[in-house]
């Protein structure tokens, strides 16, 4: 047994398939005739259908993972137009007469080496990028085959010395039946995707040699305690399988609850929705089992092409996800980019501190042309069914009367052109800035609900950046000041009778059912994958021991204090 | 008349002296007899005299200006020391056998080209910077010499394209009547310079033509309003003299309140402190009439480097200050670096959002090495006066039980070292994030005193970098739910009989006066510049009238009402 980082959670028992490390065999073929005009053409094909290749990655993750990590992929294709990487491998064939697969293998060389002498971070992680895109247009230009995966449909246990996301796309996850990397960690880009796919991962071999694992060894790892057994024992073999199927056999359990009713055993109903990014994530969703979406990540629809959608183009969406969705609301966040959110054909500026910077709503009222299409589009899909709009990021009484003067607008235009739209649409905030926390009073007389976007507000509350490794542990979704931020929201919405929910990570926790039962939440938003996890610890609980053990977190001093009391609560095993 | 920026507040009348552009002029010297070691110590010689200059520059600024402004150098220093950059240079010289300022001519070229053709806002900065640095290299190996300012003592209105900070910080702020710049705004490093020396400033004349002005004509500029005459009319000249005088008499009537108690017309005694970074900008304050420090920012002493300050060198510092402030305590904040802040030889990660990194205590309580030689330092000095340790950054009750660990073990060994302290020292903390404010209560029965850093505090609630121009329009101190959170924050230290003091930017904001009147604060603490002004508007209200606006304040639903309130109630015109 080698001990590694537990990377993605489950167990994994199969045969290994190491995947070769791609090797650049190049030779630096000076040109015999100078025929310098099919050099170019040859670069700009490789470009061409490199640019084809990872827009199309691109887009298989943003359906799969559905998340933010599909922008990498927007970096990716920047560097193929960057000016100053193009100009450098245009001159070198220009001037030295070498092939274009030379040229740009040495451009590549040349500024990977000049950023990774630079001793910063940030440079580096550019020296990746390009190094990535490089080997992709290499690999165009020198006709390179892609690695060749097992073919005869038995299930195996990938190693790789390291897997990059353009080559996690391509797996078939129901032919992958876990990982190994030798490096990476927790949180690299291999293991939310991991994580997304469901796929267990274990990584952090960096120091032991790549060839201890051959093709064909018969591995077992455990992605949560992240050992890891090559060709071990029988009896390491047995007791995993039964790990194994214990595991299968809860997910087959948990599916028959997809059509209950998330109820406590003393009665109280909880409401269960889906965040979702795209009509596909939905679909997953309510299979198993959401009532409605809380939370329409529409950003989404932005960043999967080359200019803003129209306003067509966005009703259409919309109007898919509201008719599946039923009787049961739709809320749809208006665009929420900048943070670490981009999109490639609208720049925002670099800034310093972009949690802290020109986002969401921010950018929406600076840009009421955008805005006032995505409103116009929400408005038009609200014909349909039960449909709300939520706006992010808001701080202020201002910023939501400005949002609606441009909401106005947007009505009086489809009343103009006898389109039909939702006239008592109701209009709600996202609480995930601690100034919509700390004067909610005040904005509940402006809305008619809100959502607690916990991710964010646990950020600021904290003032910590959960993306960042080195206070990572600092990010506490139960610190005694997160729960006091909350309590203010959900006294502030239920002394003006407007409906709250969680719409945060916090929501899928089902430790968290205490906090929502002493506050008298029942409305929760969470990722499809979450639902009938919850649901199952709903469905075994009493609403008022719960908030009796909610009471107590809020007796508590310390996150670890409370940390301890929920943990100590948990209704089901993972 | 032309209408420009205001960047920094004043009236200035008096001739132009036009700093001409400095134009380098150098000869493609390719080296005739091959003597690559002499050009070599050239080139190690101009680095070293550079690096010399480019560390004097620092030390000033940081004394005159005592603030970040100086960092800016660090980062001048690291291209010097920039492997890539230096290594290109020598390559020039020993391939191409060209001399020094050729070769170093052409390697700012190259980068400048290549960071500027790169679409990113910060390898543009860096563009800039590499420039700067060159440029003065290429000084030294050119021996160009410096600009020269008029030489017959008569003060005069500095006019150049644009300043950059080494310029400014050569300047005698008692022969520079005013200043103008062709580029720049408000936020310049260039105005935020001028605002600390009390210079005025009018800029940002970019379309004009530099040539506009002559040296010798006779200006008149208004560094508030931003507006700039040229060889005005008489009237124009006869109407700003008198306002310029007016201001001049202002500010000697303000010295006359040095010695006076900061009480208002109903008998309630304000206690006013300063905000610090070193012992020349306590003078200052004492000068104004400060009551002790209510705020040391001791990251000043590790700026000033190239490596950590030793107990010894702390303790002096520290002692000179406590002994200089007689009875009155000295707040010492734990060294708070980070975010903006960066030593150079204390290598930080790079951060996607510094201000919710790694930073302040965080770092403290990772390093205790440097942290406990700190607290060390900090409780010698105590020994020769009234000394308070106050911890940065501060968002749980276990943080606050970290740092006293470590603070009794220092205890212990300055007792096994037989070296004197005061064992009663009241320990204290900033409450800067919202994660303070809110579990405030929790907090207050952890320590001795809270102070209140409203400018971190604001930019955490409101989730807005103020240092970004894209967004600083929603900074707004007088939010309510900044007011909420201060409420928060008093009501706790009040309840547990913990003195809370002010020591943001909204303390020496006369404005204020209500929201403390009415919260019951009567500590604050502000820059050395504020505290006469403060000390004006508190000599002339009634404390009980301040607090009837200040309930009011709390009654308004947004900032814009708040400030019209409090805007009313200016005692003191600027």
């Amino acid at each position: 047994m080698i001990q590694g980082i537990g990377a993605a959670a489950g167990v994994a028992i199969g045969r290994a398939f190491v995947l070769p490390a791609w090797e650049m065999d190049i030779q630096d073929r000076q040109l015999e005739t100078i025929d310098l005009g099919r050099e170019f053409d040859r670069l700009q094909e490789g470009i061409v259908t490199s640019k084809h290749e990872i827009e199309e990655i691109r887009n298989e993750i943003q359906q799969m993972v559905g998340k933010e990590e599909s922008t990498i992929f927007d970096a990716h294709l920047a560097i193929l137009e960057d000016p100053v990487f193009m100009s450098e491998i245009r001159g070198i064939i220009e001037r030295q007469y070498k092939a274009a697969e030379v040229a740009v293998k040495e451009a590549i060389d040349h500024f990977v080496t000049m950023f990774d002498l630079l001793d910063d971070e940030y440079m580096k992680e550019r020296a990746l990028d390009i190094k990535d895109v490089g080997n992709r247009l290499l690999k165009h230009l020198l006709g390179t085959p892609e690695v060749t995966l097992p073919k005869n449909n038995e299930p195996y246990i990938l190693v790789a010395h390291e897997l990059s996301p353009s080559q996690l796309v391509h797996l078939n996850p129901s032919h992958v039946l876990g990982m190994v990397t030798m490096v990476g960690g927790k949180s690299s880009h291999s293991a939310i995707m991991a994580r997304a796919l469901g796929i267990p991962l274990v990584s952090g071999f960096e120091n032991l040699l790549d060839s201890m694992i051959q093709t064909g060894d018969l591995l077992v790892l455990d992605g949560s305690s992240g050992a890891l057994y090559i060709n071990p024992a029988s009896e390491i073999i047995e007791r995993h399988t039964l790990v194994a199927e214990k595991q299968k056999r809860r997910k087959e359990q948990l599916q028959l609850l997809a059509a209950e009713d998330a109820v406590t055993l003393d009665g109280v109903h909880f409401h269960l929705a889906s965040n979702i990014s795209s009509y596909k994530e939905f679909e997953l969703a309510v299979k198993h089992g959401a009532e409605g979406v809380g939370l329409f990540r529409t950003e989404f629809i932005y960043m999967d092409r080359i200019e803003l959608p129209t306003e067509d183009e966005q009703y259409e969406i919309y109007r898919r996800v509201v008719e599946h969705a039923g009787l049961h609301p739709v809320v749809i966040r208006t665009l929420d980019i900048g943070g670490d959110k981009q999109l490639e054909y609208f720049p925002l500026p670099e800034e310093e501190n972009p949690f802290l910077g020109y986002r969401a709503i921010r950018i929406s009222l600076d840009r009421h042309d955008l805005f006032k299409t995505q409103l116009t589009a929400i408005l038009r899909a609200s014909a349909h069914g039960s449909v709300k709009i939520m706006y992010p990021m808001i701080t202020s009484v201002e910023e939501i009367r400005s949002a609606n003067r441009i909401l106005a607008e947007a009505m009086s235009e489809l009343d103009k052109r006898g389109i039909p739209y939702d006239k008592e649409i109701p209009v709600g905030i996202m609480i995930e800035v601690p100034a919509a926390a700390a004067s909610a009073e005040l904005l509940a007389e402006e809305c008619d609900f809100f959502s607690i976007g916990t991710n964010d507000l646990v950020q600021y509350v904290l003032a910590v950046d959960r993306m960042n490794e080195k206070i990572a542990h600092l990010y506490r979704p139960f610190h005694p000041a997160v729960l006091r931020m909350l309590k203010m929201t959900v006294d502030a919405a239920q002394s003006h009778h407007i409906q709250v929910s969680v719409c945060g990570e916090m929501a899928g926790d089902e430790r968290s059912l205490p906090i929502w039962s002493y506050l008298g939440v029942n409305h929760l938003s969470m990722s499809p994958q979450a639902l009938l996890r919850v649901k199952h610890s709903i469905l075994n609980v009493s609403a008022e021991e719960e908030a009796d053990v909610g009471r107590s977190c809020f007796a508590c001093r310390t996150a670890t204090e409370i940390e301890e009391l929920l943990s100590s609560r948990t209704h089901f095993e993972n």
